[in-house]
């Protein structure tokens, strides 16, 4: 049986701040510059999620899109939308990359998306850098 | 010889109603939601047709846009623009979803596109939903 | 006090037919071209609202974004979203055209919205045409 | 002498939270929402400046684009660019709000754009919400 | 009588060089910077047109879309698309900036338009620049 | 360990004229269209880099962004942004097409990228067309 693959893009407005606990001062302005600054900046996320599977012969389907809505908006979405990422649990010792969210989009989504096979994670943090994980 | 890859994007208008006759209508109006409204409604679909192979030595093209072109016009836009997609004969026992939709253009793409190697195709909804097919 | 302004965009999936009582069948062919299509064919709209007022002092703002929202779900989006405008009673003696989707998006919005002056509402049948009205 | 218009587009990445000391908080829960969260969110905002004047005709510009880059480096993404707004001294006595950081921006271009009209300052906060500002 | 806006937008390819015989090599390096290096560059310029008139009765148009199409194709895209601009006789005298090449579009369009109000042409010339002329 | 993906868009505008010495004046017309207008067009061009590699345990990184970018910046931008391609010497017996510049692209950055796995390069001419090229 053949697969096709759906994707779905999710917005969320978050902010960060990039610093290490495991370098200097100077290090971590050597390293992230502007996104070091001390009080955070924000962004506009994209996050896409790509799943993959058979269609449904009945339905037409890979997965029913309000499905996957409701798994993004309960799992992702309310616990990053409108926050400050440095405040998750995540990044308490972890920076805030966006590398970082999209890994963590990508378990969480995998481990709550049992019927289909979660292809990819992209997340794109201004419409001119992005970051994709496959969990390979 | 390493491998090019040339992809085009197109766009169509067309309308269609998520309907299944294998379902009863509380089953259509639960699994299909709004999509199921009686008299359908419409979307600008994006196809992204990408075409892969050697870039030819004279001319440094994978494959000429223009006949690209012509191809998805004969055999895809001519048929699908414009119209309901639930009166094409392709919907008559089956839903007019895009994943279907999407695996047709890939299957008459195939057919008609003998000399270049048909990667994906991609349709697109709306622009936060997409669906893609690679023939496997 | 100085105006500022206040715009949010909203997606709507519809389909339509152009076609004009008022016309010969070859007349309507030939104003309406594909458009004119028996079945019909579809569009994702865009409905850009703008609206302007002083900026409130205590809040920051022009107007709530969430009142504004639930103005819009319930008069245009609920009335209009996953259905094929020629059944909407508006256009029992009308052509379905964009423009007048236009005129009647602001008709409804004048009406609902006292307090903020309606500036403009733009419809966007696809990325490559739209349509605006001002009232006047 | 007619006019020509020149806009450009700019982007900032940037925090803020909304609160205001003079509402309650409920109130300012009620009033912001999402918006309201204590750690702050951010956003992409885009930053679009208008301005207005006759062509020169030795040059074919109404305004040097290098010029009015360097103005609203100086004036606006130094200042703004990744960081918290809310740390910013105007936002000492004022809500953050979008309509606000646009007036702002509007109130510094005006000042220091002596030879060309600003016609208008338009801040995206994202792709679905904009605020625009003229001076009037 | 109230009138409604139509809005179209195109696409076409060019290359120009800014260089300006009324000023020095060093003058024109100072003023126009990479944009005259001698050899030229390109843009996918996007030509927007605005028009504006009652919404007749029977058609539901402010003007028929396929009329515009052609006369901008006519008119406009034949003349300029997949062109060098610096050879143009627009150009000879006049540097091919986009303030120009919007001025001449508003001014060509202006005249073959006779029974619609031609409210604006706007060209962007990159996705973050752009000019608009009003012809007044 | 896992890899992830950091994707980076630069944008740069370029004139070329499509023309094969290998072919005659007829066969370069009807091979290449509009494209081989004798003064040459332009484009837009997005040139889109695709990197992956582990996530470093301490930045969060997979790549620093200011490294990619100077890397682009000296190898790519300050070699074609702003010119002719047809005046580059890569493009002496070879026709400028975007083909061609998606391969060098990709050649150069393999070259001077030598830490992280260069995934793909990715130009898009306009939105409606792109090539992509994976060294394979």
């Amino acid at each position: 049986m053949e697969t096709a693959y759906f994707g779905r893009r999710y917005m969320l407005s978050a902010s960060h701040r990039l610093h290490s606990e495991a370098l200097s001062d100077d290090a971590n302005r050597a390293t992230f510059g502007k996104c070091n600054n001390p009080h955070g900046h924000g962004h506009n996320y994209v996050i896409e999620v790509l799943v993959g599977g058979p269609v449904d012969a009945e339905t037409g389907m890979v997965m029913n899109m309000a499905t996957l809505d409701g798994v993004v908006q309960t799992s992702i979405l309310q616990r990053f939308d409108h926050t400050n990422l440095n405040f998750d649990p995540l990044f308490v010792n972890r920076v805030p990359t966006t590398e970082n969210l999209c890994r963590e989009v990508y378990s969480v989504l995998k481990f709550v998306l049992p019927t289909v096979k979660l292809e990819h994670v992209r997340v794109e943090e201004t419409e001119n850098n992005f970051f994709q994980f496959y969990g390979e």
